[in-house]
């Protein structure tokens, strides 16, 4: 009964399609679900089921899903949500490869028991199920409007994948408004079984699908999500929106890194790293998913802005800023390229500025210079409206420039302000989907995405780096804090994890008794620091628990005998199981550096400025693990604290390949070590390159499982 | 012959005016000027002038001023720049009290010699100039559009002062798209004579004006803006527009102070000290405009999001973090207020959401209920098209709860997102100047440039509170560093500045000899620094000039000898005057504060992280001296490490009142000495309050004037 097609891509092209609950009632929902099959030229066959037959569209209406003959590749269902459990199971028991359950009035109000059984048909029999909560599934391979939205949608070059439906359905109308055509829109809805990445896998090698728009609330998978982004913006485009830009995820703020790498941070860190541009409102996304659509990749990153006015051109400057657009700037290029087209009191600098006598020809002979340029591999063309330009030849002289930049291989975008005319000319031709925009900033903003895109694309590499850490010896010290009943671990221990993976700290012992301090005092190097050692003691600093400072043995006797008291008297109950005494670490850059097992996207490692600064400064930069060493690299690039780590007052450059070193050992702890939850180090200090870096101060949490360890 | 009318209010509102160059050629601007005067209803009486007399459009034409009978209170000049100086010297003798010259040709292509001349023109017989280089000026109060635009002009309450008269041109055809009225629009062009502070000291009382829009490409007398910004803030708003935001200024980086205070940061952070609003864009800016000169003062901050999707919800809860938009939270008020609007599968929490299902009744009810109720100042109403609600009914739902707001003096905003019967609706709405926008952060931006003008005017203090110090003396200490032809002081004359000032620094000696340096060692308290003096060694460090942790006299002997032998070494020639040993500072919070004597702005104050972070964190803000102490107060919580102050991590708050006296003591100093241009505290060590703190570092420069001192 089965075709050989994968369900996801029987989804978007199905053979035929069975719509349960299709309706003659012009307000039910099944009525215009058939109705924009049938308008929107489907291509395979529509089947209506309705418990009542008839005819509905001149197409005979079934009673159930047993009276239909052949395969069914999809189902639609928009039948009250008691009755969508049982049409599941028929559709099931049909053989039919999907359904996209319209109905509403399951998890997203608290019903879990229907969602949950209709999850678990889905896994059982292989059948997909997509929704429940949707709006529908257009796809312009089958020319399938299987939506229930009022505006037609036209076929096009742009995919949407929307969690919301109600901003899927106002999306469908901006579109038509924009003339944007789509290739896909797809509702997912509660997401119970069809996901985001289970979509773009179909996407990644669609023809036509030349950008994604992705709406999303919430990230269920994200370590699927994760190498499934990666593939796709290799070969094109993806945009999101996620709002929830302001909400801090609900993580228990056990470490800095689990409290700064709010749900937010992290997401914005895994689309970066994934190469996936996001927009901040849905103009944006619209503005940059067309035209990326639609511009080609540009050879290098250097724009020309030429303008008739300065004060325009000056905004545009700081937009390129803003964005990220590198202006070319070899100003006796410049010149060769555009003194015929500049009269002598413009300026052929960058923005080239051919002054507001300028007519259409002279436009047309000023952008034809950069397209032709092999120097310039974009142009940004602004034009404010003037006494002398006949507005009538504005139209013309745009669509001629772009063109000649699309013949050429190179991206163009235009900003126009003015009044009507200059209004009605670019309402016309933003029709025609040509990048003209009536702001500077949202020109600006679609050649920076392409940029950013293209650099991401340029600068991709998907190798990874585990480093070789002692796991066997970790997860001895996990048994020991398990067996204890604890789900941290203590100075010692965590000393001892650093060890195991290679990571350096000062020397110390733990003493137990006065003599014992002593005797380690004597093998190590002055100065010393002392803390006292104490599950029960939690902040040693309050407790009077940590001396600095100790230069010899009888610097060391007092502290011991200091210590204690203060300790004995701030918790008479606390259990001391002695003393550490430490070498103190020299001064040096103080970074933090952690790794968080993140409920969504798995590993993800952090680092920033570290010691007081962290919390304060919140200057840190996240990443999903495993990465590549190139991709610590970006986040310590990231961080605003950088140059510190490159020297600056003359100081020598720091151990950057050491802190790389860590980065890549605390993820690689995450990976190999399953019980671990989070590890922070801070501050590790940084020295001179040759003098590397030395970890001060670890914490390491466990998962709290019940019932014990969950390692082999 | 002169009127009593003061010049600039003339300028506005002439009852006469003379077109010098006004000609029956369609194509010279003469002829536009005369043109737009009378088709724009000009009330006073208009005197064309020309060589070859006739009329133009029924005017008498006359050959020259001199035919003229009876006052003139202004001109407009439109001809070839070479007639240009002679015209302005006939306008004077002829008693004119202004002259508005259009014609270009002068400072903007190098032309300063003519330019020059008009100015003294202007300031020789007081009559005004506004220009050269302009496009003109329109004001409503005398029904007067005395520009060449093509457009026409709509009496509003919008005054417009634009210095680019390219984007001015562009504006004024925008204003028209968009249905802004305006009360004025002045080009400023070259400013030879009048500027914005002239223009404002007019737009500050006339009633027509609601709020002003200005767009800025240099500020010249920042001076005289600073008071007059303040002054018309507390009447109306005033909004930005300044490009340029990428320039650093041309300012020599002598110290931080002055390679951070580019010319863009000092800018933003006085227009924020005169409570006016920055727009990025063109379109922004607009927006603001029309919101502000419209909307109710709010009572209070408190807003509430009306939304009939959850997505759009939250996308707006993200667009007020952004801006700066406080959300009502109170879920019992929340609840009482909005149940009756609300299905139970909504949410009367803040977004308010009224679901999918919401049709115009139900939005009418929702939002009438923070119209009327007493704890909620400001609505954000959104729209997701629905396939339920009917586009029809969205205007008069609109225009509905929009008089509402109106009614109860509450402003409220609306984000519409849909297809083309939305899109229509947009239309029509924005024409009638509705706060109507396709874009959530549109919406949520106006209501948020109102919430921080009101509050700006809540919080406004014009108090200055200028220090006591010894000027006297530090007069003294310049007298003599100038009389040894230096610009910059010693680290000893700094230190005695800082006394001077009452700035507490470290005890400190200079040592002329190693018996001093013993004896100096005996006279402070361990440990103590000892630091090279030799004007010809700015960095010590790198000469080894340096020695830190001196604990006794012997540890003194060795660093003298150290210090005297690495300086020779380093550099032979360099005259040493002897060391400074100074005890050393206990560790605390390192700031940097500074104050620089700005060419434009006058005396700058700065604060920030100091210590190694100043360069690259850059985490500094600045103020124009005077200013009061609650400015000082904001200053600090505008930096991001400002928590440090508070204690961070248990510790106790630092000094906050020593440091903003210290920031207060710096300014008065610029003031008080107007020779230095420069002074830097890096680091200032703050302590807990009790403690106070300690100007480690000082850095003092002096103006470079030729030919000696220029105080009394």
């Amino acid at each position: 009964m089965k075709t050989e097609v994968d369900p996801i891509r029987a989804l978007f092209e199905p053979a035929s399609i069975a719509v349960i609950g299709a309706s003659q009632d012009r307000k039910k929902i099944g009525f215009t679900i058939v109705k924009n099959l049938v308008s929107g030229g489907y291509r395979g066959t529509i089947y209506p089921v309705n418990p009542s037959g008839g005819e509905i569209f001149d197409l005979k209406a079934y009673r159930s899903l047993g009276e239909i003959d052949g395969p069914i590749d999809a189902a639609s269902i928009a039948i009250p949500a008691k009755l969508v459990v049982e049409a599941v199971r028929q559709c099931a028991a049909k053989g039919v490869r999907n359904v996209q359950i319209i109905t509403s009035g399951f998890s997203e109000v608290g019903n879990h028991s229907d969602e949950n059984t209709i999850a678990a048909i889905a896994r059982e029999t292989g059948m997909r199920v997509l929704g429940p909560n949707i709006f529908g599934l257009y796809s312009s391979s089958a020319s399938m409007n299987a939506t229930f939205s009022a505006s037609a949608i036209s076929p096009g070059s742009v995919a949407i994948l929307t969690q919301s439906g109600a901003l899927g359905i106002a999306m469908i109308g901006r579109t038509a408004v924009e003339n944007i055509g789509l290739s896909a829109i797809v509702s997912t809805g509660n997401k119970c079984d069809i996901d985001e990445t289970d979509l773009l896998g179909y996407l990644v090698d669609h023809e036509a699908t030349k950008a994604i728009l992705m709406y999303i609330e919430g990230v269920k998978n994200g370590d699927r999500l994760i190498p499934m982004l990666k593939r796709v913006t290799l070969r094109k485009p993806v945009v999101v929106i996620k709002s929830g830009r302001s909400k801090r995820g609900a993580m228990a703020a056990a470490s800095h890194t689990g409290s700064l790498a709010g749900a937010d941070n992290i997401f914005d860190a895994v689309m970066r790293q994934c190469g996936v541009l996001r927009a901040e409102s849905i103009d944006e996304a619209f503005n940059w998913c067309k035209f990326l659509s639609a511009s080609p990749r540009p050879k290098e990153m250097r724009a020309v802005i030429v303008t008739n006015g300065g004060g325009i051109g000056v905004m545009a400057t700081d937009a390129c800023e803003k964005y990220g657009i590198e202006l070319y700037d070899d100003q006796n290029v410049l010149k060769e390229v555009f003194s015929p087209a500049t009269p002598p009191f413009g300026s052929t600098k960058n923005p080239v500025d051919i002054t507001g006598g300028a007519m259409a020809e002279d436009y047309d002979l000023a952008l034809s210079a950069p397209a032709t340029s092999e120097h310039m591999d974009a142009t940004i063309a602004l034009y404010c409206e003037t006494a002398t330009f006949d507005s009538e030849n504005l139209s013309p002289m745009i669509r001629e420039t772009y063109n000649r930049h699309m013949s050429a291989g190179k991206p163009v975008t235009y900003a126009v302000v003015g009044g009507e005319s200059v209004e009605k000319t670019l309402m016309e031709l933003r029709r025609e989907n040509l990048p003209v925009y009536g702001d500077v900033y949202q020109a600006v903003s679609c050649l920076g995405s392409a940029f950013k895109y293209y650099s991401f694309r340029d600068e991709f590499s998907d190798s990874t780096d585990i480093a070789e850490i002692d796991a066997a010896r970790i997860n001895g010290i996990i048994d020991s804090v398990q067996s204890q009943g604890r789900s941290f671990l203590l100075a010692d221990e965590g000393r001892e994890v650093m060890e195991a993976a290679g990571i350096s700290v000062p020397r110390s012992r733990v003493a137990r008794s006065l003599k014992d301090a002593i005797r380690a005092s004597g093998e190590l190097t002055n100065p010393l620091v002392m803390k006292v050692v104490s599950r029960d003691i939690i902040h040693k600093s309050d407790a009077g628990g940590i001396a600095l400072n100790l230069e010899n043995a009888d610097e060391v006797m007092d502290a011991y005998g200091a210590i204690l008291h203060n300790c004995r008297s701030y918790d008479p109950n606390a259990v001391i199981d002695g003393v550490e005494l430490a070498e103190m670490a020299p001064q040096g850059i103080e970074l933090v550096i952690g790794a968080v097992r993140d409920v969504s996207y798995g590993p993800i490692v952090m680092c920033g400025l570290g010691g007081v600064y962290v919390e304060v400064m919140k200057d840190v930069s996240f990443r999903s693990f495993p990465m590549g060493r190139q991709d610590a690299m970006s986040m310590l690039q990231e961080i605003r604290s950088y140059p510190l780590l490159l020297g600056v007052r003359g100081e020598k450059r720091k151990d950057i390949d050491g802190v790389i070193d860590m980065i890549i050992k605390l993820g690689s702890i995450l990976i190999r070590c399953d019980r671990i939850s989070d590890i922070e180090i801070n501050p590790v200090r940084v020295y001179d390159s040759e003098k590397g870096l030395r970890a001060l101060d670890v914490r390491i949490l466990l998962k709290t499982i019940q019932g014990g360890s969950s390692h082999e």
